[in-house]
């Protein structure tokens, strides 16, 4: 089984390839684009890329490929790791001897209150990637250090000058693993879609998130993007808990499809944190069964055409 | 085609029986229970009641009768007809000359106010029906006069001594049409509905008007009634636009199921006013039948069992 | 304390009237228009009337003249008493010699079954209230049965025949005290309001439920009434828990108000079942005396005119 | 009059303060968290930075800062300005000579159609922002490009080798004038604010749009962002129709105070698009003042302790 990955090597995104698909081998790509590509030309079977970072928030173009992008590719899976930042040196660099610290700027600016506080005259500049900035510092001349995790560090043998320099604790990575098909059910499942605001319709969007509430399904993340018209013109990305094959998700999906411009599920995948949704007894798949038995048994009480 | 209805011969209800099944033979019974007790045991093909009136409200023996008795009857037609009551005596009677005023308690407290002008000093009495009262009036000796229709005093052979002596303009009635099955839809339909409450739950009457306002149904007419059971315990009895074959209240039905206690459809039949119901594109079957193909086709791209 | 009510006295009405104000003089009036005029106009300081049967439902005449009558009076005290039917008749009758059952209409509707096991063949004749029913049976010549309250029967010398005679368990009436000013808070209060809707606005009954449930608002009855213009033109009576008093009552009072043609308070009084309304943390006069304070403190931090 | 602004000279942002603050004397500053806290302090009287782009979505730097950054800082306006990038060479550099191409990654990504096509051996490399490469194309050796605005192509004394070479038209940035009070209302007007949920409580996210939907108020925007804890823990942030002082909004801020952990207000100011609300009647002031009366009034009718 072989695994597409926003690379290089050396990246949080290599180690989530790894936990995701244990065993399987993984083909680093240049960019997100190309591994959402990769998968839904079929030229990988699955892939695997970062969607979400609990300080920075969204990756904008992992949703914005899933999202606005051709169809043909579903989240089957996904993947939450710790990030712990550190600084990278060559063997033997001091700090003192730093003059320049090098990495993607959200890793800049995640450690920018401890840089502040021991490299107050480095000068900061910015790399395309963590494991970029790592190669580099391996390259350089030993003023240079990087940010970026210890993966990156073992991979181009640099050594750990100060560990876990992020300001703030707690900082974590989700990542998706996508595939041309969905996850089967497990009863812990989560749904991603896009919604498409058709014109600016107010209340639409009290109506999609009603759809779901007076279900029982509960949405864990919402966020309206812009869908590359102009400014005020939205989309709305949600994740709820469940499966589209539950009957709960199912009809609020339905309801919403009548009533957006578009609909797009970009997958039901499990959890990654493994939580049972145990709906309410009137928000059951029975309860939806025993009120289409019900509903049958009425329409068989109407005056049939002679 | 017979038709039961509430009887004597000259109220109001037979002259809706006559406008509701025109040349049908009326069958005049002696209570609303019995008229309903008819259709239900097949003795009667058709029946006619009561069920409503501008002034009074809700007939609750009928509503009593439909939402609490036994299953098997169907609401499958409404008439509506303006109610003119006249004051009736024996030929020859003059207003001084009426010492008594009798009639169905309801039609003695829709005229108070014109007998409190004209007849003030004239006792009330109460009567079991407008007719009864007629004919009361006919078997005595000229000093007691009865309210009620048209059709009483010409059932009777009574004068006419004062024509709409109601209070209020505009009183009507509306009587329903029973079978034991509902009408085919007609596009201009309405749906008459009982949901039971198991227990005293704060925000179930809320979820249950939501159901039907979030599917664009309107409702025409809500009340809630004692179950029978002890002061404070209800069932809410709705009208709603729309027949149970329409997908929007199919699906509105199917909500209110799962999460009432128990759910009674009365009937669906065309409605007295013809008001088309016109539902919003995002309402209409064809939405709800596109809805259902988008929703197979995405299951379709689930992961089957191995 | 003069008391008016409903009379004849020996109704069950007499009984709420000293239960309601123990050690007050009873002052019997012919109808129900005629107590709330006398408490409108100043006549009698107190009233009392009933309102509401667990197995009739509404009592009409009371609601439409609270609500659609003449402003200035307000409920200020609810009584429930249990309702016991039975059969009276003169010392000496025995249930063979009955060819006759008097009453009021509605009690003879509420003993139909036990009347057709034990009284078949007996003819059913209206009165105008049980006191009324009563009297005439110790009038009368002993063929002649009255159906009412043990209170009746004293009243008039009357034996009883059979106890108990309806035909169901658990027949409770509800009166309200009347007066020109509402109580003040107990903490387990009650408010009844009417909300007329001016035009048919589908969506106005839902957000006015909404606005109390909102505000964590329980309602306790529901109902639809017509307001005498014509068939389906309504207004909506509601019974609430809290006081007028109560911060979440108050600002749902006041967003009904707004959307509504026209609000009427009824008023706000204690509770006949003394249930406590204990709001959530978010709904309590604290939570929006702080929010009152935040947005003051807000408004100070926008510029001010030069 | 000063306004410190996200630098260097020569980015959109400096044509934003231009525009915002005609005539101001600008302060160029390194950071954006820099500019919040020169207005916080008092340093500078007016800011500006970048919220939100139209097609990379929300500035986080900016709106973290803000959100959940220390109080004291008001958006008191807001300007958009239409983005176009140009490739940036020395004067006399051909395209055919442009080894690599710098500028800031979000640059980059927003230009990656076109330089695939034009530039696809180009090498990428990551600057601090569009001004910095623009500077540093200037210092070098002719064989680098920058992408970034024509402000930043004059302020370095460079040639637009292609203009207008993002893959999306109508790409425009919104950026906001901090200042420490807030604008007056001037009837077309926006409100940012910021809410916090404490626990992960379902259905609070719907309330908190109900309030809003409930009073007329139109959102524009809403966005989760993550509180820096642990993922999943969110705050939303909105944008809606109106002013702080306007009735209709501050009864639904008091609202959502009520309920929510936190509620931070970010400011009220004039729309750039100039859009005037215009609230249903039942939705005006006067409406709220109204009822205000009615209710002062109602009060009076309760008894008063003696």
């Amino acid at each position: 089984m072989r695994v597409a990955y926003l690379g290089p090597d050396g990246t949080f995104t290599s180690e989530a390839a790894r936990r995701a698909v244990p065993g399987a081998e993984g083909e680093p790509l240049a960019t997100i684009p190309d591994v959402v590509e990769a998968v839904r030309t079929g030229r990988a079977p699955l892939g695997i890329v970062p969607i979400e970072n609990s300080i920075e928030g969204s990756v904008n173009l992992t949703l914005d490929e899933l999202a606005f992008g051709p169809v043909g590719v579903s989240i089957r899976g996904e993947v939450t790791l710790p990030i712990a930042m550190h600084l990278l040196v060559r063997h033997g660099t001091t700090l003192d001897a730093v003059r320049v610290v090098r990495s993607q700027p959200h890793a800049l600016a995640q450690c920018r209150g401890w840089l502040g506080r021991h490299l107050p005259a480095a000068e900061r500049q910015a790399a395309t990637s963590t494991a970029a900035a790592a190669r580099e510092v391996a390259a350089g001349d030993g003023s240079v250090a990087a940010l970026g995790p210890a993966v990156a560090g073992e991979r181009y043998g640099l050594a750990v000058l100060a560990r876990d320099v992020q300001d703030h604790g707690g900082n974590t990575t989700r990542f998706v693993l996508l595939g041309t098909a969905m996850a089967m059910p497990t009863g812990a499942d989560k749904t991603s879609l896009v919604v498409f605001f058709g014109e600016d319709r107010p209340g639409l969007l009290l109506r999609v998130l009603d759809e779901f509430a007076l279900r029982g399904v509960n949405l864990t993340k919402i966020e309206s993007r812009p869908t590359k018209q102009s400014l005020g013109e939205y989309a709305i990305l949600i994740d709820c808990a469940g499966h589209v094959c539950d009957a709960r998700v199912g009809e609020a999906l339905r309801s919403v499809h009548r009533h957006a411009a578009e609909l797009r599920v970009l997958g039901s995948y499990p959890r990654a944190d493994g939580l049972v949704s145990v709906p309410a007894a009137a928000d059951s798949d029975e309860a939806y069964r025993r009120a289409a038995d019900w509903y049958a048994d009425l329409l068989a009480a109407v005056d049939s055409p002679p």
